[in-house]
């Protein structure tokens, strides 16, 4: 037969666990130890794990210093490395101490929290560290299980956009019947992000009901509340449904915001639910020198970030604000026998498999809270301040080299830049310019279009980033412009 | 101002890791010495964490050891224990070394590969897992990547159900126009989980046109084929659109297999989408024999499983297969500019955000890996077998006990049973049993309903149970009912 035999066989063996933890606590070592001798992205080809590995599983166990050494050789060349600080690609995935070991207990703990009484303290806890996560970010009161509302953990945004719109969409169908889905029109600007239009097509709005409005570099891509308003009143003549606005604050191209408080009151007026979406900036919420970002907010229905952006609590960790959560509920609540319990039944609980997708569900509020208690709010706040600075001082540079100019305002720890054109509007420099930069495997950035400029985009993020990074990425990419200026001008 | 000056905050220092990962690894080791000693289901009252906490969050950091006893004195007791070897409830959440120990891996690593050029190997290493758990599973070869195929790992099965109805949908949309969708009909039985009739009200589907089959104990609770065609005819007659039909291998309540070979043939008759979810006995696939089971699985469209069940691989690890990965990307694909890169534009690699519903995804493939490579294959089937002989001697126990009868054939470890009533049908009898069983703290048992007989289901497949558990469980089974029998007689 091969294998232990059964009697020995022993899958979850803590005395084990004690010799291993230790193995692979000294691998996570040494890979933060090499971690800034890494190529930030990675420079392998596709397909090149397939030649490395065989292609079925083994019989036999194999022991954990083997499979340690096969991460070190084949996986880590692999690997776009997040925690790298010269990351300053899309927006960071930032880990922290807390944020592992939360990782490490929820996986130990393994409860699944999909009703109350399938784990009450996990169910409990989140909506505490909820009600907390609201405080730090001066989220309007009504937001809070304490103010009427209540939030819910979740791996991504766009869970909370399915799940907010799912919602907004059937409260509307109650009202005008179910053949009423493909009258249903969502709002959303040129610079929303693309999980909008995802996730209406998922709950099925017909792709062709979803409005893009369009913004400019004038009003600094924030969506314009009277074009909104345009847009609704034509759809209404044309005997259509108007659902759902979605309002950014920091978007993904530029970190543009959406005025909130014009937003919030259009949506009332009409009895649109508004969904805002800071899945990265919304960490800033709890500097009161962002406030007025997110005024108006008070109207809104819902509200989203990513605690794993900005906030140091590593994948995954959405968190989502809604005013009313009947309304989540009543869309995506399930009353199935095998579920019945006797507190569910009395309604005396929140169970939060019906304020989502999924039913079940990792207890992700442990790794939330060890993150707050460990660092506290004053620290989390330094912790988005510094960004912010490193990312001005990165700012200050582009604009002290001639060559290059700044793209759109800076509002977060995002800048947007590009080398000047020298002749017409070619994208093709800065184009090459990010190739190299990246090939160079010295710092990673990504890039946007922006009314057709191709621009480059440097986010301060990854926890372990210092000045003496992004001044050495600054200097990557003028060594790198040096080379494309110069042919530029043969 | 408070808090540390900002140069000394170090969210990210690999050195204070190396002391706080032991003093995490004592709190675990700690909890599964006690583990028995804890009441599995958790005994206390709705509010009681509330009552515990401060209501927002501490201004200056805390200590680690400060917060574990928290954890200990405050968490612990609201926690229903998965990880219990008395744990029988539902279907089991299973823990293991490698599960654990992979969780930690991918936190400290943290990418987010939500293409290919995100994190190469994150892509690469899930192809080649899920080609590796295809072949354990004895998938047909058309699931595999290499064979034309192709797996993706979720979170749950509730998002590939999700994902593959989406996908059906929009296939048949682009064949009928957008105004079909509230002509689009499901197929599942009353026996099939709630997750698919959510789902179906999630992807647009008007929750009228969700058929449900009705099975009896007669045909043990197997979908009918016949009542199948049935319904489809009648639904064509009316002028609907058949869309899709459910399929389980191994049901919620009872276990039951619906028949995939006649089911696959009408699907393929038909032009529908079958779907075949083993979310719990899907590990079953992977031993000889349970290949009955399996047979016509090659006739459906998609296939899925949770390896955090039965397969020791941790919350969360959901598998979905598909045949035409086409389907599933047509459906869910998006084309932003922000992530636009040249391997993705030749159309060289697999971006997974493309086959499921949100956009950012964890390293879920290096767990998977380390589970499969740790253990071997051996040693996966024996876990399996082992298992179901402890629910085989379990249900020789209770066909000994002549007060109590099994209700359903059981087919792989889970075994329905319940108190013969005495005169008429009441379920109160075993609701008693079950209330009391439970609130004993000596185990964990949940119900169903079958054809309206309330029934106890015990469930082997927490990774700690062994024998004796079960024995003495059956013990503690036993003394209850004695006083609830004796009491029915006075």
């Amino acid at each position: 037969m091969g294998g232990l035999p059964v009697s020995t066989f022993k899958p979850l063996d803590i005395n084990a666990l004690l010799e291993e933890i230790p193995v692979m606590t000294a691998f996570i070592a040494d890979y933060y130890k090499d971690i800034e001798t890494y190529p930030v992205r990675s420079q392998v080809e596709p397909g090149y794990l397939h030649r490395l590995l065989p292609d079925s599983a083994p019989r036999f166990p194999e022991p954990l210093t083997t499979i340690l050494d096969d991460v070190r050789n084949d996986i880590l060349p692999g690997l776009t490395h997040w925690q790298s600080p010269n990351f300053f690609a899309y927006f960071p995935g930032s880990a922290s101490n807390p944020g592992i070991l939360g990782e490490m207990l929820t996986a130990a703990l393994n409860v699944v929290g999909f009703n109350w009484i399938s784990s009450p303290a996990a169910t409990e806890l989140e909506m505490i560290v909820m009600d907390w996560m609201a405080k730090f970010l001066r989220l309007p009161r009504e937001f809070t299980f304490s103010g009427g509302g209540g939030g819910v953990m979740l791996g991504t945004t766009c869970e909370a956009i399915v799940g907010t719109m799912a919602a907004a969409r059937d409260a509307a169908l109650a009202r005008i019947g179910f053949e009423g889905i493909t009258k249903l029109v969502i709002y959303a600007s040129d610079q929303t992000h693309f999980a909008f239009q995802k996730a209406s097509k998922l709950v099925g709005i017909p792709p062709a009901n979803f409005r893009v409005i369009v913004t400019s570099t004038a009003s600094e891509h924030a969506l314009p509340p009277e074009s909104v308003r345009a847009a609704i009143d034509e759809d209404l003549a044309r005997g259509l449904v108007p659902l759902y606005i979605c309002a950014t604050v920091g978007t993904t191209a530029v970190g543009a915001v959406d005025p909130l408080a014009p937003l919030g009151d259009l949506a009332r007026e009409y009895g649109i639910w508004l969904h805002v979406d800071a899945a990265y900036a919304g960490a800033c919420a709890a500097c009161v020198e962002y406030e007025r970002y997110f005024e108006g907010l008070d109207r809104a229905d819902s509200f989203s970030t990513n605690c794993h952006k900005w906030l140091l609590s590593n994948l995954d960790c959405c968190c989502l604000w809604v005013k009313n959560p009947g309304s989540l509920v009543s869309s995506l609540s399930t009353d199935a026998e095998i579920l019945k319990n006797d507190v569910s039944e009395a309604k005396r609980v929140v169970d939060y498999k019906d304020w989502q997708i999924s039913l079940s569900r990792r207890f992700r509020a442990l790794k939330l809270w060890l993150v707050m208690r460990r660092f506290g709010a004053d620290n989390l706040m330094s912790h988005i301040r510094s960004d912010v600075e490193m990312a001005e001082q990165f700012e200050r540079m582009v604009e002290k080299d001639e060559r290059f100019e700044v793209v759109a305002p800076r509002r977060f720890a995002l800048v947007c830049f590009r080398l000047r054109p020298k002749k017409g509007g070619s994208c093709e420099m800065n184009r090459k310019l990010l190739g190299e930069v990246n090939a160079s495997g010295r710092a990673f950035l990504t890039h946007a279009v922006v009314e057709e400029k191709y621009v480059l985009r440097m986010v301060v993020g990854a926890t372990l980033t210092e000045e003496r990074h992004v001044y050495g990425t600054w200097k990557v990419i003028q060594d790198m412009a040096d080379g494309i200026v110069s042919e530029e001008y043969h």
